[in-house]
């Protein structure tokens, strides 16, 4: 087994993330092996092993990947130039569910269950902390406004974590009815952000 | 096979439900079988078939037979009396928390997946009956609200569709965190009944 340079170990784990990312969505984790991954870079299949322990730990890195691009999408919203505290949590809410809904990754995630599968990866450790970081993002922007007394709730982790659950709501877009779906969003969004603010108008 | 009279069926239907009450939240949908159904009822197992087309079929009318006890409930909290549109929001979906988080026939077809698997045997049409019967439970004490101009979403089809998803975030106990999503849920009712109504105080 040939040794590779720190530059050849770089391109290929980036590589493998790409086919990842590419393979992932289209087939399911289940039905993606690990020799697909590894002829789309063009390594063999033991080489594999070499930069992941297995097929859910590439998953769980493409997921972070993926999760570190919408952070920097979040980023350029430039949400911390919004003085208007209800904008700012419709304008981040808005944000998180096109995100959802277009990206085909979380929607493969999302509606092939393949969140469980993955899921069982995780210890609740590992949860809490991916929770905890989702919160910090919320609270980035938000926790001025709380300082400052705009909201109703003046405990800005309370605050973040319920901003947070709302989203969630993308997962029951056939629950609610695909037809009726956008306009429930639109309404829940704008009506919840309008809840939070004291003296909203 | 011998005849059954209108009694004996009217009998045999109800022990069927109440076996089907009893076992489905205990054992699962796939785990239970026609026989532990029948033996529990004192039936043949043929004679399941007299009275229900399979097991799912069953499961269904099991669901809808507790769909009339919530509505029950329901009915029970007096939310008519409520004068308050903001109070009558908070109460109607901290009951429908309660119910789906303490209902074990409810929790069962949540968290085993059932839910997929009775699906399956609904049309689409089907189901949009069910989601339409739910928001017309709503507005029957909604929409004097609405037509008073008291929410800001004068439709209230709209508004009560978007009351009927809220509940969806029961589902998302694990995903928000069991220790967070107490005050989660009640942050969220709160904000969102808040949101809804004009001039809120």
């Amino acid at each position: 087994m040939r040794g590779f340079s720190d530059e050849e170990r770089e391109r290929i784990r980036r590589d493998l993330l790409e086919a990842g990312r590419s393979l992932f969505p289209k087939f399911g984790l289940q039905k993606t092996t690990i020799s697909d991954l590894t002829d789309e870079v063009g390594i063999g299949r033991s080489t594999f092993y070499r930069f992941f322990d297995s097929k859910e730990d590439l998953y769980l890195a493409v997921l972070e990947a993926e999760g570190e691009k919408v952070s920097r999408r979040l980023a350029e919203q430039n949400l911390d130039d919004v003085t208007d505290p209800e904008e700012v949590v419709t304008q981040f809410l808005h944000f998180i569910f096109e995100e959802i809904e277009t990206n085909p990754l979380v929607r493969q995630l999302i509606i092939s269950g393949e969140l469980d599968r993955v899921r069982s990866h995780r210890t609740e450790a590992e949860r809490e902390a991916e929770r905890q970081e989702e919160i910090e993002t919320i609270r980035a922007f938000l926790d001025p406004f709380v300082e400052q007394g705009h909201f109703y709730e003046d405990d800005p982790e309370l605050v973040a974590s319920a901003i947070a659950a709302i989203p969630y709501l993308t997962l029951h877009k056939d629950d609610i009815g695909t037809e009726r779906y956008p306009n429930v969003r639109d309404v829940v969004i704008e009506t919840f952000a309008r809840g939070l603010v004291e003296d909203s108008e």
